[in-house]
């Protein structure tokens, strides 16, 4: 072993720029059945690229008939060695609004350090990289210093709809002992970071009535209640003065940060003024915590909708008699995300005033927050990795927001997951104008190639403990 | 004098019941701009009638241009009697939805005792009325018993628009003693009453601002404001526990009901049951009232719409930067509308919470509550002639809606109006199946015959107190 697989692979980044123009020219838009055609073509794309880099029983995954199948393919061979499971997806969000991009979205552009296409950060660049990494293995060695299953989903902008079945009808195909993936972001492009967790998740819709019908506002008002009235009241009183979640139970067993969490977060570069500056807004949130703390530790009711009445142009003089709104919840590690949610509903219900119903409908199953073990083999290779490449040991930060896929491989594997993408959270996936930082290319390709030698070299016993 | 002019307006029942067929088979929908021409047969209809009944000066008020005309005619042969302007409108609602109607909504059917039309009750069949008895008096006398000044307008559903503009540009033309209008509707079928008074009126819309732009709510919640849960903060804090509007200032001058008012009130026959199961819902309002005094003499803050995030199908983890509110305001009597409208918006304004920015929009002006006073001659001489068709003197009540008609009747041409509709209010206007009761008809022919009389032997001058 030598650093002649960095060295190649470095020195044709060239061809992975001109892989990575033509894998953005494909317009996959999963969503879209109009690009049905453009999404079997990545997916002939791509099995080019992975048979080019040694990988072999390939085949693609889940239902053919409906959806996007994902596309599988191993390397198995070195008996006794740890094997990944390596993760990231070929699809894309929609490019519309057209009008907002700079440049043609599938059509990659380079401006100011900057490749600009319709998924270009999330994932294609991400996913090339490590594509790129294993040829350069295949390259040089003519294999590779690990086992690696392929698991490339075509259905991740969508919602993953076939992936519980992809998982368990295949979990044998995609035992490992540890997923890798080359999804996700990397949090700051001014930090380098490693993200040991994510929040869980879980939602529900709820429709007050408060009448049989509207009313006139002028004849029946302040005689019979309005629902809208009455929603804003049940919605307010989620939290108190002090933006706390009141409802009873709901922060049951889940644990305080303790002084060494609250220390260590508070050693992360952060601030929060400008944090909240290039937002717009202002931090606000539960009292007593900082903006990490409230992002990373403390869990939230978040009202992503809420509607009734007449809400087109001019006035009616109307009493609602119907009030509408969509709610998702998180949760920090420790929290029992079932239970907390559970509180949540019933709090609304306890709440709800006499003569109105409320319904509660399209209830969310629920995830606790996922944590990687701080000992975690693949963890510690990955912040080993980083530091070759920079010099410096990641900083360990956990996100707001949810991984379901990283629950359902725990749950449906066993295994853990470590993100190891080299997009950075800024780089606009999902809106007009996303880019990737060229310079993310070489050391994403470099920490790609170091992490496979390291966890090549692992035990494969030390994965044993955090098997499920 | 003599009842024969009764007599004769009962006895030609059968010709109002024609051509009310013929009124209501016009599809008078003047919202509608593919009914221009029926509005425009419409028109030329009532001015056949008008002609018929002995009125001269025909003309037509308002823009020609735009909207639909209000016809004006006058009969003013007696010198030193009073004048009235007997106010009423020919066009009607969207007949949609059609299917909902059990009958053609432009072809009168009569069903168990009620004659079901699109406009029937609201307002062609009660204008009709006013029309029938005036012919009558031609019929029989030759002439009226006073001076009398048509006022008809065609865009009464459409908001009347050109109404404050035709008030002010022929304020001469218009003048009278008192208005005496054939829309509105009786309260219920069940009690005769006489309605003095309405509610004043007031509204806005709000729009508050938190982020530049909507966050993903897992990313960022908890440590960002949410938009919506400000909104349902700012506008449950409108009102307290016990119902009561919180806005500083917001009640200040206005009285509370006198024990010989509440006494009055509690003494009309009303079962808040009863009221309330028909709609569905639950008494509910400010604590320490009943129903009837929370719709007359207590005012509202009541919500028509509020909005933000997503609204539709699915789920979006968003946390939303804007939230939206449309709010009403009424007003009873004694309230300084225009100030308490103000103390509502200082209210929002002083509660918006730091770092958001609220816009206040559409705000109207604000309208005081109208009060026909208890001595008018003309509400005297409407409640002698409901005594002399009924057997008994009508109850004076109040609606809870407003009537911005009667504002600008007072404020440009200084005169009091009397609501002498045989609609009820229960008749589904603005619904489908519209209908009248066949016995309001020859009820209310013999009510109008009864107080045109009345109205005629009326002193002048009895009306000058009440002219502003």
């Amino acid at each position: 072993m030598s650093c002649r697989v960095t060295d190649h692979a470095l020195a044709t980044v060239d061809r992975y720029r001109e892989r990575l123009a033509a894998f953005t020219a494909l317009p996959s838009v999963g969503g879209d059945p109009a690009q049905a055609r453009a999404m079997e073509d990545t997916r002939s794309f791509l099995e080019g690229l992975i048979a080019e880099a040694g990988f072999t029983n390939q085949r693609r995954l889940g239902p053919a008939d409906s959806g996007h199948q994902a596309l599988y393919a191993e390397r198995l061979e070195h008996p006794g060695a740890p094997t990944l499971l390596v993760y990231g997806h070929y699809d894309v969000q929609p490019p519309e609004p057209y009008d907002l991009w700079h440049s043609p979205p599938f059509e990659m552009t380079e401006r100011d350090g900057r490749l600009y296409a319709r998924g270009i950060s999330d994932d294609k660049g991400p996913l090339l990289i490590a594509l790129h990494a294993l040829a350069a293995f295949e390259a040089v060695d003519g294999t590779l210093p690990l086992n690696v299953k392929l698991l490339i989903e075509g259905e991740e902008e969508t919602g993953s709809p076939s992936m519980p079945a992809i998982l368990n009808e295949n979990a044998d195909l995609l035992s490992a002992d540890a997923m890798l993936s080359a999804d996700g972001g990397r949090w700051r492009a001014d930090l380098l970071t490693l993200n040991v967790g994510s929040r869980g998740s879980g939602g529900f819709e709820i429709t007050l009535r408060t009448a049989a019908k509207d009313l006139h506002s002028g004849r029946y008002g302040g005689a019979v209640p309005n629902a809208l009235h009455e929603m804003a009241r049940l919605l307010a009183g989620l939290h108190d003065d002090a933006g706390r979640i009141t409802c009873p139970g709901f922060t049951d067993g889940l644990p305080e940060p303790d002084a060494d969490e609250r220390a260590e977060m508070a050693n992360i570069p952060f601030d929060e003024g400008a944090f909240a500056d290039a937002l717009g807004t202002v931090p606000q949130g539960e009292d007593g915590y900082t903006t990490l703390e409230r992002l990373w530790l403390r869990p939230t009711v978040e009202l992503n909708g809420m509607w009734g009445g007449h809400t087109g142009a001019g006035g009616k003089t109307v009493t609602p008699a119907e009030a509408h709104a969509k709610i998702t919840l998180r949760f920090p590690p420790g929290q029992d995300a079932a239970r907390a949610q559970d509180a949540v509903i019933a709090d609304l219900r306890a709440r709800t005033p006499a003569g109105a119903t409320l319904d509660v409908f399209d209830v969310r199953q629920a995830t606790d927050a996922a944590s990687v073990p701080q000992g975690h083999p693949l963890l510690i290779a990955c912040g080993d990795a980083l530091e070759a490449v920079h010099g410096h040991r990641p900083r360990h930060v956990r996100m707001g927001a949810s991984l379901p896929l990283v629950n359902m491989i725990k749950d449906v594997l066993g295994i853990e997951t470590v993100m190891f993408s080299f997009s950075t959270s800024d780089e606009d996936f999902h809106a007009p104008n996303e880019f990737l930082r060229a310079a993310s290319i070489p050391e994403g390709i470099a920490a790609w190639v170091a992490v496979l030698r390291r966890a090549g070299a692992l035990d494969v016993d030390a994965f044993t403990p955090y098997r499920g």
